[in-house]
């Protein structure tokens, strides 16, 4: 594969996730690629992601803040063990906590840069930081801990 | 209006909120009401909410968290008021902070009881402690940290 977007590494029984599955029809199927040190993913909510007229919906930018962070996580991890994406055995991340913080209201309409940043990568577990801007002002900040699957999730 | 879901109240400049407008068709349309002194949504997620399959999606938890909580932190708002809901001028609240802890998979297939407790309410603020259950066991909690909404935000 020669794919630069860490999610067409997924295997498939991981690729049906709502937000980055890229198996999910009705998901977000973002796309997070690095950026030098950093992680980065395009997207633009579509109109039906609203919260008051004109303005994104929270719980989409969450969405963005989790997806990116557990995508950055799962690189990340792969970087620290020197193996490249895709490789075998998979390295599979789940959100343990989420947070996010609303700076100022986010505009409908314009893509949104969504920007990752590895605060630390340690055994099973990688925190990473997250911006999601619009219009090239930071509208949202947030914070995942991201920590490998447990067996119990693992697909059989 | 006769009903007991706070969203019901809702001006229709703000109904069309994804995850809890009544007139926004393809969002969650969630519904919260009183609960003795706690707040309670039953949502069932739709297959496509999902993680890795059979689970639910973090996101989709986030996005219960987030609207149960302006939701609860609305009718906590009017009640702290000594107001009906949706009388005049409306109170709107939005999230400035939102946390999420992911205790255990959350199975997709069965409705999930999302439980609000207000821990303060001072000034414009409102803060609303979550709880997401499935099958009587609790697999996310959060916390959300509700403002009045700023005047920018105000549909004119």
């Amino acid at each position: 594969m020669n794919s630069e977007f860490f999610q067409d590494y997924y295997p498939d029984d991981v690729s049906h996730c709502y937000g980055r599955g890229r198996l999910n029809e009705q998901g977000l199927q973002l796309k997070s690629r690095w950026d030098g040190e950093e992680t980065v993913a395009i997207f633009e909510p579509r109109p039906y992601h609203t919260a008051i007229p004109g303005f994104v919906y929270g719980g989409l930018l969450a969405s963005l803040v989790d997806c990116h962070g557990t995508g950055t996580a799962a690189a990340a991890g792969y970087r620290a063990a020197g193996r490249d994406l895709g490789t075998e055995p998979p390295l599979r991340y789940v959100t343990a906590k989420l947070q996010v913080e609303y700076l100022r209201p986010t505009p409908l309409g314009v893509p949104l840069e969504v920007r990752g940043r590895i605060v630390e990568v340690k055994g099973r577990k990688v925190v990473v930081s997250i911006t999601v801007a619009a219009n090239n002002e930071i509208c949202a900040r947030g914070e995942v801990i991201a920590v490998q699957m447990p067996e119990a999730m693992t697909p059989k």
